[in-house]
C-alpha cells in the first residue's frame, strides 16, 4: 500500500491523480490533501478519500470547506484541518505519507515540496518551478537521502523512461518535444494583438491557465529545459527542443551510439502520474491503449526562437545559472498574470522577463532563502516593468 | 579487446561489420572470417584483418582465394584456410573468438551459429533463420550457458533496446515496424506480373537479394515475428506489425502501463551491429547523428494481410509451433529462389509455402536433426510445388 499526500489536489494533475488512485483502492491511500481556492471540489475529495489532514489556501476557504463538509454529514473528527503555507507544509510532511505528489502550480509549490523531501518523502513532481528555482538544492538533498524525484510532466517522464536504455555517460542529448502551442503558425506581427482567450485554446493537453499561456509563449518548454537539466544532470547544450504538433512522442533521448529512444502514449496525464507513483514497477493501466494503427502522421520542426523569445531566455537563464532561473520564473509568473488580466500585451511577456534577467546579478542557488529573495526581487522588478508598459490590447 | 569471428563476411552485414571494426582498431580484433562465393572480397578482407582462420564455400573458391592472396604477397602462414560447412563451423568455434557475428543468410547459417553457442560464444545474430528454425533450442542453450544472443536485425535490436525500459512481465506487446516493401501501394491484380527486377528495388535498406524479396512479400516481417517470439519469449498474440514506410522508428515495445518505447536512428546497419557487439555498453558512433529536425513525417498503417499472405502464414506457422516455422522458412527459400530464377510468379510464392505447411505434421523442434530433416523435407516439397506451377511471367 502506497500512502500519498497530494499537493494541489483540485488542479488538473491533482484531480487526475485522485481519479487514478480510486482505480487502485488496494494499492493507494491518500493521507493528505491540499488545495488553494476550490473549497467545493476539495470538500468532495475529502469525502471520497477520508485523509488524515487537509489544507486549504486561507482561513476563509477553510471555513467554507468545513461548513460544506458538515452540511454533508462528514465525520469531521477523522480529519485535521489546516490552512495556508504552514498548513500545506504539514500536509507535505505528514508522517503517514511516503510519497508526495507535488502539483501546486508556480513558486508556491516550492516550500512544501522542499520540506517533504527534507522529511524523507519520495517526490512525484508535477510542479516544474520547484526544479527551475531550486533544482540543484533539491537534487543534492535527494541524492544525500537516496530519495527519488520522479517527474510527472509528460516530457520528463518520457525522458526518465528512455534513460533506462543506457547509462548516464552514454547519453548525448535529451530531446524535449513541444506541441508548438496555438501560435506555431501565427505570423509574428499578429503577436501584439493576441488575447488571453486565444492563448488559452491549447491544442492537445487540458491544463491550467498559467501553464497554457506558458505553452503559447514556449516558456513552458523553456522551463522544462531547465527542469530537465536539474532533474537529470545535463548541461544546456545537451538538451534540445523539437516541435512535434501531434504530441504522440512525449520526448526522446539520444545515446552516443546513434540510437534514439522515444516514449509514446495517449495524451492522458494519468499515464505519467501512474508511472511516477509506481516506479520502479509498471502497473496495468485502466486507460485505453495507444492504437498505433490510428496515429496521425508525426511531424518534427525546429522551434522558431525569434518568434518565441521566451525559449531563448530560458536557455540564457540556465547558462547564467545560480538564481537566474528563479528570476526568469518569477518574472514570467508576473508577466503572465498581467497578460491574463489584460494589463500586458502577449508580445511584451518576454520583454518583461528579459529586463528582469538583465537587471539581475545571479548568486549561487544553494540556499532556499537566497532563492526566495531572488524570486521576490524578480516579482517586484517585473511588476514595475508591467506597470511601465501600456497594454496594446 | 573483443575478438570476433564473422560468419558471412562478404554480405552486406559482414562488410558493415568489418567497416565498423576498422573504426575501433584498439577495441576489436577479427580472428575468423567465412564467406561463400566472393573470393575477391574475402581475399581483401583477409589482407585487412589478418585472421587466424578463413573459410570459403567450397574447394574451388578456396583455391581462388589462396591464389589471389599469394599474388598479393599475403603471408599465407599467418592464416589457416578451410572450406565448406565444416570449415565454417571451425571459424565459428575458433578458440580465440569470444563473439560470433552470424550473418550467413538462410538456413546455411544455422549449424555454425548453433555450434558457436554450444562452444560458449556470445552471438550477435543477423541471420533470422537460426531463430526461426531452431529458436527454442538456441534460447535454451543460451540460458543454460548464460550467453547472450544479441539481435543485429534493426527491428529486434530496437526491441532489445526498448525492453530495457521495464521488466518482461510488464510488457504487453512488441510492435515490429515494416517498411511495407515496394508493393505497398501496388494493386493486387498487378501481383501476378511482378518481376524480380521490380521486387529487388527496396526503398530503404541496402540488403541482399533474398531478403529483399522477403521484404517485398512481407515474409521478412513474418520471419521477424517468429524471431521476436523466440528471442524475447513472447507468444504470437503479443507481437504485432505496423507498416511505417519511413523506417525511422525501427520498432517499439508497449508496456502494460500504457507507455510505448520506440527506438529511432539513421538507416545504417552499423548502429545495430555496434550495439550488439558492445552491449551492455554503448560506444560513440563514428556515423552522423539522427537530425530530428530533418525527419520526414512519420506514418503508420495496418498491414494488408490479404495482399501479403506471407505475413499471415508466418503467424500460422508460429501458432503451429515445433518444426512448422522451419518448414515455412525452407519452403520460402525455395519459392524465392524460383521467383528470382523467373521460374515462379510473385503471387505464387505464398501458395508454395502454404502447400508445404499444410502437408506438414509439426514435430517438437528440440533436436537439430529433427529440424534439419523438416527443413530438407520442406525444400523437396516446395521444389515439387514450383515445378508443378507454370510461371506466369
Amino acid at each position: 500500500m502506497k500512502v500519498l499526500s497530494v499537493l494541489g489536489s483540485t488542479g488538473s494533475i491533482g484531480t487526475n491523480t485522485l481519479k487514478l488512485v480510486s482505480e487502485f483502492p488496494k494499492d493507494f491511500r491518500v493521507a493528505g490533501l491540499c488545495a488553494g481556492k476550490n473549497a467545493k471540489l476539495l470538500a468532495r475529495q475529502t469525502e471520497e478519500t477520508c485523509p488524515e489532514i487537509v489544507s486549504s489556501g486561507d482561513e476563509k476557504i477553510l471555513a467554507e470547506l468545513q461548513s460544506l463538509l458538515r452540511q454533508r454529514g462528514y465525520q469531521m473528527a477523522k480529519t485535521r484541518f489546516v490552512c495556508g503555507i504552514e498548513g500545506h507544509i504539514e500536509v507535505a510532511c505528514h508522517p503517514e505519507s511516503s510519497i508526495v505528489l507535488s502539483a501546486i502550480s508556480g513558486a508556491a509549490g516550492l516550500l512544501p515540496t522542499y520540506r517533504a523531501l527534507e522529511n524523507g518523502k519520495s517526490i512525484a513532481l508535477a510542479n516544474k518551478e520547484v526544479m527551475v528555482m531550486a533544482g540543484e538544492l533539491m537534487t543534492r538533498i535527494a541524492e544525500a537521502k537516496q530519495l527519488p524525484i520522479l517527474p510527472v510532466d509528460s516530457e520528463h517522464n518520457a525522458i526518465h523512461q528512455c534513460l533506462r536504455g543506457g547509462r548516464k555517460n552514454e547519453v548525448r542529448n535529451l530531446i524535449l518535444t513541444a506541441s508548438g502551442g496555438p501560435f506555431r503558425n501565427t505570423s509574428r506581427d499578429r503577436f501584439a494583438s493576441i488575447t488571453p482567450a486565444e492563448a488559452l485554446a491549447h491544442p492537445t493537453w487540458d491544463m491550467g491557465r498559467k501553464i497554457t499561456i506558458d505553452s503559447a509563449t514556449l516558456m513552458n518548454k523553456g522551463l522544462e529545459v531547465i527542469e530537465a537539466a536539474r532533474l537529470f544532470g545535463f548541461p544546456a547544450d545537451a538538451i534540445s527542443v523539437v516541435v512535434h504538433p501531434q504530441s504522440v512522442i512525449h520526448s526522446m533521448v539520444e545515446f552516443l551510439d546513434g540510437s534514439v529512444l522515444a516514449q509514446l502514449g495517449v495524451t492522458d496525464m494519468r499515464i505519467p502520474i501512474q508511472y511516477a507513483l509506481t516506479y520502479p514497477e509498471r502497473w496495468p493501466t485502466p486507460l485505453d491503449r495507444l492504437d498505433i494503427y490510428k496515429q496521425p502522421t508525426l511531424e518534427f520542426f525546429e522551434p522558431d526562437m525569434e518568434k518565441f523569445p521566451c525559449l531563448g531566455l530560458a536557455y540564457k537563464a540556465l547558462a547564467a545559472g545560480g538564481t537566474a532561473p528563479a528570476v526568469l520564473n518569477a518574472a514570467n509568473e508576473i508577466a503572465v498574470e498581467a497578460f491574463l488580466d489584460e494589463k500586458l500585451a502577449f508580445a511584451e511577456i518576454p520583454r518583461i522577463i528579459e529586463a528582469a534577467l538583465d537587471a539581475h546579478i545571479p548568486e549561487a542557488a544553494d540556499d532556499l532563502d537566497v532563492i526566495l529573495r531572488a524570486d521576490a526581487w524578480a516579482r517586484k522588478e517585473a511588476a514595475r516593468g508591467t506597470r511601465r508598459i501600456k497594454p496594446c490590447l
